[in-house]
């Protein structure tokens, strides 16, 4: 094995424990020099909302792509936990916790991410099936389908889906 | 790393979503020559479900058996989204959506799998516990079990629990 | 490829069916000689969690830890399946079928597990967000981060989220 390796992480859950978990390994892994890739795929791309809504509305979606893109969580801090979440109150409650033991939020994490210089690539079928234009994902990221993401695996060792 | 590569997913959820990832991932993967297995167990298996029921009914499966078997979704397309499914408008919602952006079904995506040679495993561990018969499941499509999985990954690069 | 591999899995996932995937993939890995690590994280931690209750209450737990902790299954196999769980009885059912199909119980693939030498890591984050003591956990496991998780991955060819 060399000493940096490659690891990608396919983003698929919009829970916001999952993404917790995603992060975290990802920062993990770039802390210790490896070259990190995330694939925000369907849910996973709620992630990568702009807290600013743009203020032009998007022009060209269809009234069903409005409806998915409309239910979709509109920022990281919005997204669910995949258990006990009680319409939000359980992760109001766990970021509550999670501040008392110095635990960083999906937020902070995906900053960290950005600053460490993980590649963060938005899946541009997903965007099209939900509705989800680029002026509503934040700067920084790439745009790509799963050629793309094949592509990065193929010096990975570390390859999830979460 | 050879220019032929290896990959593996294990198919456990049998939400519509997550199958469509599966099924795109393994897709793009064998349209750049490299060989796919997908191992597909628990409610995965519903989407190796033929469209027709066998017209005999399947005979030794126990009470408990059939009731596992009969609430599972009788074939692919039937599979519920993992989010906003609505008791199946959000996935015939979705479904318009993918039409209209030229996505494929999950049975497109199969028949696909099927023509590049993929090779597609119903895992008899789960078959015996959730009580489906080869009956039921369409043809060209291999049993095993997690030795037979685990045999597969050995040279793989990819392997993936979607 | 060396004969030996390792193979790494991160149990995020606290549903009954996932985690007997987890662990019939990982025993079955192990008894063909592979080195296996199992990380266990967030809702995953319940199945480390001791039968029996601690005599004396935890101290220094917060309430909303208390509430986390007390609301997280009491052990193995009390959790709930990721489908048909009808509040416990899916999960009854289907473990009436698995006792008649042979198949054996999270308790007893747990147990395999220990007796095969599978490396158990409680994530101690999540331990510390959910408001789980070591005292409440079984013996016999490992307490570490992110980065002790990143390690065990560095030669392992299977590395999986569950």
């Amino acid at each position: 094995m060399t000493t940096v390796s490659k690891k990608t992480i396919i983003v698929f859950s919009g829970d916001y424990d999952r993404m917790m978990a995603a992060f975290i390994i990802a920062n993990g892994a770039a802390a210790m020099d490896d070259e990190v890739t995330m694939f925000f795929t369907f849910w996973g791309l709620a992630a990568l909302r702009k807290e600013q809504k743009p203020a032009l509305p998007a022009t060209g979606k269809s009234g069903l792509q409005k409806m998915f893109s409309g239910m979709l969580p509109k920022h990281a801090e919005k997204l669910g936990l995949s258990k006990f979440n009680f319409a939000g109150a359980g992760r109001f409650m766990m970021k509550k916790v999670m501040k008392a033991e110095n635990v960083m939020t999906v937020s902070e994490l995906l900053e960290t991410a950005r600053e460490q210089g993980i590649k963060m690539i938005a899946c541009t079928m997903s965007m099209d099936v939900l509705g989800i234009g680029k002026e509503e994902l934040i700067d920084g990221i790439e745009y790509a389908g799963v050629a793309t993401y094949l592509g990065e695996t193929d010096e990975s060792n570390v390859n999830l889906f979460i």
